[in-house]
């Protein structure tokens, strides 16, 4: 079985294979007035999306957490993320954006101090200058957020090191810094369920498929810290509980759901489970947030399990995938029009129809005009950096 | 070989063997003024105790650093810890006690709140009783220390995994709360050190021997940071650094051991090495704790090596090792001196000088005078409490 590594650079080819195999569920969704990424097949996947969905259609509150790597220049890869982040924050989503200054550290070496620099000069101004909304988006750092760390010590109580073996493929020889870096990714995706940062509600976090892993990883946390559960039966749901007290929690579910007007309920104390006869599959996601309500008032580690989109890996000029760490493989969102004209001419491939047309004329530099209109959109958002981030 | 453990019961017969193994040092100092403990050979072993001899001899400041693990009842076993603590302060050492609210989680499975409340009520009263000065004590909980967990983070880049399964012997099943756990006991160790609680200087951690891994993990990891090392050489010292600037580094420690009165040296910048060839081996700790200064100055990780004293683990009224988790092993200082005495007589030794006696008269409950004063002072103790604990 291939390993997603999301330290490594490679490219996939087949993105249905992979989809497959990892059990991820192919992207069928009908959004209102989605931008072209949703629909050309660039999401070709995603894990728990229809929580979000609903969210947008009823219009509730759900929130995107996207994070940053302070490690380099922003590139027209990462503009795809932001292309989502900003849909999400137009359809009523809060938007958060972690810094991962701890993991540049963890994995490249890179100071915290460095970090800020590369973050507050290359990145904000330029996701400002991509259209987010700087009063609707907040910028934090890893390092500084308490309640990050936090749960990253105290939900890998229930991952153990096989796991981690397993996940992340990590050898005796990689650094322990390394090693738990992942968990604060956890920390990052979770902590903004927390009251101070929005409360529990879903949470999208559009991810290419590298970062999987972390996905993964979160879901199978955030289920194994879970009381409730919920499951299909012959007739209706079936709502089981695994905690102390289980006929006084059982009955706080069944008077939950009655207000949410479900009628006919069957108890079972010794099966812990309550079953909702008049409910159906199309009920389980207004259920299951029923049960996290009530569940958030005696289990302060209940989450909704976060969602995930994966969008395919933007090839780069040279062929490969388009990275930071590859200057000509890439075209920065800092590049003068210049720079990427001549990037481009030198590509792999410059956009021509034909063949013919591409050694007769060379590569055609389109994207010059729109960084030109990029470039003023980035001056003019340096203003909003200092509304946007977040100290603490 | 042996491994030990910190969170087994086990018991050690042969100390000698054990200090041989470990590589720990015989504690052979002629310390002013110390209590009966410094004497009997309870102290049997150190590692790097000469740093804060020479504190004590030339009254240089120095600090000292022990924690309490919040899951049981205190007992005799801890007051050989405080015992000394208690000496270490009056000889001018600023003290921090650690709360392992971390640890007691990752290992035990206990709520942070709960440790708090253990801490609150069981350990810090019974410190001050046992005569810790409250007004120079300070006790912290991991958890709320932000400086502890970015040493833990920061740190274990220069520990690989190998590393740690093989000092702790972890395994698979592991988790990994636990497994990152240690490292939050090597910030607890070095943060002290920092500007914020203290500043660099000589800082003396006792424990029992069972707690060795982690000072040997620790003065790895220090020693691993450290930029600047010192060896003997036929003539002389020989100073080594293997950062960038050597010249310009080496010269500055030149004038810096000028002012210190050395007067010979030698300089060679291909070898990155600095002879001070009117220095001998009695002037290590001189010349080392000035190349920290200077270390100081372009190192935020440089930290003096902790020093560790071991004393012998207490045994127990049933024979084992003297522990919170066996009840009837321990005499708690909460116990009242009834219960003391009744433990005591059915202990597997009362006290008395020949097998005969013993025989004749049951065991004899010499602590419990020592209880009923402990009893009051503990009273009197905890107006205290507020004083001591810090919750940043």
């Amino acid at each position: 079985m291939q390993l997603i590594n999301p330290w490594s650079s490679q490219q996939y080819k087949d993105y249905a294979k992979l989809r497959d195999q990892f059990g991820i569920q192919e992207f069928k969704f009908d959004l209102p007035d989605a931008p072209p990424i949703f629909r050309r097949g660039v999401i070709f996947g995603h894990r728990g999306f229809e929580y979000i969905y609903r969210s947008i259609m009823k219009k509730e509150k759900f929130g995107v957490l996207t994070g940053l790597m302070p490690s380099g220049k922003m590139h027209f890869g990462h503009k795809m993320t932001i292309d989502q982040v900003a849909y999400y924050q137009r359809m009523g989503a809060d938007v958060h954006i972690a810094v991962a200054d701890i993991e540049a550290y963890a994995s490249r070496g890179i100071s915290l101090e460095k970090a800020k620099e590369i973050a507050l000069e290359e990145y904000v101004p330029s996701y400002i200058a991509l259209g987010l909304d700087p009063e609707r988006t907040e910028v934090y750092f890893q390092s500084r957020r308490i309640e990050v760390k936090d749960i990253a010590w105290k939900l890998s109580r229930k991952v153990n090191l096989s796991e981690f073996l397993a996940i992340y493929g990590f050898s005796g020889e990689t650094n322990m810094t390394h090693i738990f870096s992942p968990l604060i990714q956890v920390g990052d995706i979770l902590h903004v369920q927390y009251e101070k940062f929005g409360g529990r509600r879903p949470i999208i976090v559009p991810v290419g498929v590298d970062q999987d892993p972390h996905m993964r990883l979160t879901r199978d946390i955030v289920d194994r810290w879970r009381m409730f559960s919920i499951s299909p039966q012959d007739r209706g749901l079936g709502v089981f509980y695994k905690g102390e007290d289980v006929r006084k929690k059982l009955e706080r579910a069944r008077e939950m759901l009655k207000e949410r007007g479900y009628k006919k309920f069957e108890m079972n104390i010794p099966y812990k489970a309550l079953y909702i006869l008049d409910a159906g599959k199309e009920d389980y996601l207004e259920v299951e947030s029923t049960l996290i309500s009530l569940e958030e008032e005696f289990n302060p580690n209940v989450f909704y399990p976060p969602a995930a989109t994966y969008h395919r890996l933007m090839t780069g000029l040279t062929g490969g995938k388009m990275s930071s760490s590859i200057p000509e493989s890439a075209i920065f969102l800092t590049d003068t029009p210049e720079e990427a004209k001549k990037k481009v001419r030198n590509a792999k491939t410059g956009g021509r129809a034909t063949l013919e047309e591409q050694r007769k004329y060379g590569g055609e530099p389109l994207l010059g005009e729109w960084l030109e209109e990029f470039h003023e959109r980035r001056e003019w958002a340096k203003d909003f950096v200092k509304n946007v981030v977040s100290w603490d």
